[in-house]
């Protein structure tokens, strides 16, 4: 079709087929290391994993200087001073990867695992283990460090990773990808099993997507506009993290100094991110007593109140909540807060205007924490506890690589689990169907 | 837009906001039941469908009136005698239907299954529960039966259920799920747990499949045209099965008389679905004894062979192979043949011309059959069993609703399980992050 094109339209053509050309051939080569990958047991891994730790702070002169070339770069593009710090790396920072690294070595294997298993009244053993997706597409934004994870939670889990990090970082990117990928063949590893998108092209993104008979999971992190895009063009499936519009449930029940503490660590002990409630629920017998002190701590905490009529009632220094507030992920300092009648209230609210996310109750009553946990339809529920425990780390699985938002097959911190599927092995002595 | 339309392109207009309407509202509709069902244990459940099963029987007229308006609408339609045979209902499939209501009726609950909990450092108790997916919309062909099992399976895994089946079974269609329906609300179950597509517009199809959310999964279960409008269409996962290209390999160290039988069974037993054999790979140092003896078996169940030359060269008279024939579901008592030089080669050619369905080995050297499984990627690999065993029944999971071939969420049969999601509960006692 485009042999015909003309001189423009011809260079334009050809450096489309180019990029056709790289992607494809990324895939393919992931798809054949995924296989090789598939049937490596834990040893040599984990052996990848010690000895790139171990490279990323032998070889951090190397890191930093091409990482100085994205912070200088930087302005130029356009970040401002916290994208610029989030892009920066320093021997604390990449001893914390190093480190990363090493914790993710001392995970569990999730391959091989047993599921399920029993035998059948013919005599087969039934057998499903379980065993890697394949070949996971990592498109990510600034931060570095995600290189890394990314890089060692996919092999781990024995998939083959394409990484995609953002082109403010991409100098920084390409040394880190060298120094991983490196360490994987003296360790057995395929030399595919983590390959970085050279280009920082965009269209290589829309072109990956499009390869579902090679790439068989997308994992979109950062900004809605990437995941939105992601969502769109992909026609894999994609593991993906929307708003976290978290809520917390004070009862009438409540220990009121554990509540405090609740809402001021849930709110405030790192606004950003997507764990932190962004809404107080708090129940009209224990409001009038409980939500001054609150208010206090949550002030002294530098929080501002957006509060509903009966909650300005009793804290009159509160702004007025405006409709959107209920549905907004304020990701600042800024809680909304509401006066509900009953549990019930809070649920519907939470039902409404929740993104099914994280919420939390406090309550000192066992068949009202039931209940609100049976009800309540998030990722996680919490009962007496933080919000902020919605984490990998935290609930116990190790490293992660994301919060799916999503129910089908993954839902809450992704780790190593999540980036596996499953097969049923059946051994007989020569059964057949009756 | 549609107000200024001519009065055609307004009623067409007035009729798509009619439909659009419908979807909307029983969307909406199974979204509310879901929430309701997914607090509800197993007693209620379990009642509804043993009345369930009972009224089937007792309202057995009522359904055999109904079909037979299908049955006598089918000619028009243009079905064959398979088709008609496979829409018609007698009293004995009737039973046969309400006993699969009680077979799902006795298998356990998965909600509230714990799937992992631990006890952090802290002190919080972390608890992985099952909770049901939501809403689940089945799109189906002429067999009336999956009324029934859709409804069952979707219901006692705590989902909301929209059924739209083949408007040949229309007439049935409603009657079964009149007959379903009328026993919900007796038992406690909300009455939109399972909702029948009243209309047989194909547009009611992509509608529903427009409205992520509310409806968290699509099952489409019938050809391959159905399945693959319904994937291009859906804005929410989709549960489903492509092509069954199966494999036997017949090993060096293989029983000659446990090889006979399972490609027998796994090619014969019933030919038309997907975990019957394809293809057959033999290892050449068996070929020249065992082929012409299990050639022999074949021909008595009325299998005809298709063979590559060195196959050809051991039975003459099977139909020479054509390259086709290596990547064709036959779904008929066609079987290709290929001699292959090593278990190496014939682990190439599933890669290469399989669908990554099910394949089995058969040999007697544990070595052999433990490399086997561990490169076949295969939702289901057989060691000395017939590939008819890919089956949710036959692998103890009970009722399925299909054979999932892909690699997220849900891999081989899909039973009550794989119809779940979790969600992470935490108890804590005021614990907040450091």
């Amino acid at each position: 079709m485009a042999t015909e094109a003309t001189a423009t339209g011809g260079t334009i053509a050809g450096e489309e087929a180019e990029l056709d050309a790289l992607c494809r051939d990324m895939a393919q080569k992931a798809k054949r290391a995924a296989r090789a990958l598939a049937t490596l047991g834990p040893g040599a891994k984990d052996a990848w994993l010690a000895a790139a730790a171990r490279a990323l702070e032998a070889r951090g002169d190397e890191l930093l200087e091409a990482n100085a070339l994205d912070v200088a770069a930087a302005p130029g593009l356009g970040l401002n001073a916290a994208a610029v710090d989030r892009l920066t790396l320093n021997p604390k920072r990449i001893g914390e990867m190093a480190r990363s690294l090493l914790e993710v070595a001392a995970l569990p294997d999730p391959i091989g695992e047993v599921v399920r298993s029993s035998k059948r009244p013919n005599g087969i053993d039934v057998v499903q283990v379980r065993v890697p997706l394949g070949v996971i597409f990592m498109i990510y934004e600034s931060r570095p460090n995600v290189t890394v994870d990314a890089a060692a939670i996919g092999v781990k889990s024995g998939n083959a990773a394409i990484l995609r990090g953002g082109k403010e970082a991409i100098h920084s990117n390409r040394a880190l990808h060298r120094i991983l990928a490196d360490e994987l063949a003296p360790h057995g590893l395929p030399e595919h099993a983590v390959q970085l998108v050279p280009t920082t092209d965009r269209a290589a993104v829309g072109k990956l997507l499009a390869l579902p008979e090679f790439v068989d999971l997308a994992i979109p992190r950062g900004g809605e506009g990437l995941i939105r895009r992601v969502v769109a063009e992909a026609r894999m499936p994609v593991m993906k993290h929307y708003d976290g519009i978290c809520a917390v449930y004070v009862d009438e029940a409540a220990d009121p100094d554990v509540a405090t503490r609740i809402i001021v660590n849930s709110k405030a002990q790192r606004p950003g991110v997507c764990n932190a409630a962004e809404t107080l629920l708090v129940h009209r017998a224990i409001a009038p007593t409980w939500l001054p002190e609150a208010a206090k701590a949550l002030k002294a905490a530098g929080v501002a109140l957006r509060a509903d009529d009966k909650a300005r009632a009793i804290v009159p220094d509160a702004t007025p909540a405006s409709p959107e507030d209920w549905d907004t992920e304020f990701l600042d300092k800024i809680l909304a807060v509401k006066v509900v009648g009953s549990m019930d209230e809070a649920m519907d609210h939470i039902a409404r205007h929740g993104s099914s996310h994280t919420e939390a109750i406090v309550t000192r009553d066992l068949a009202t924490a039931r209940r609100f946990v049976a009800h309540v339809d998030s990722s996680a529920v919490m009962v007496n506890a933080s919000t902020r425990f919605n984490d990998g780390g935290q609930l116990g699985l190790g490293a992660e690589i994301g919060i799916s938002t999503d129910k089908y097959h993954a839902r809450g911190p992704c780790g190593l689990r999540e980036l596996t599927s499953t097969k049923w092995v059946v051994y007989g002595d020569g059964q057949v169907r009756e």
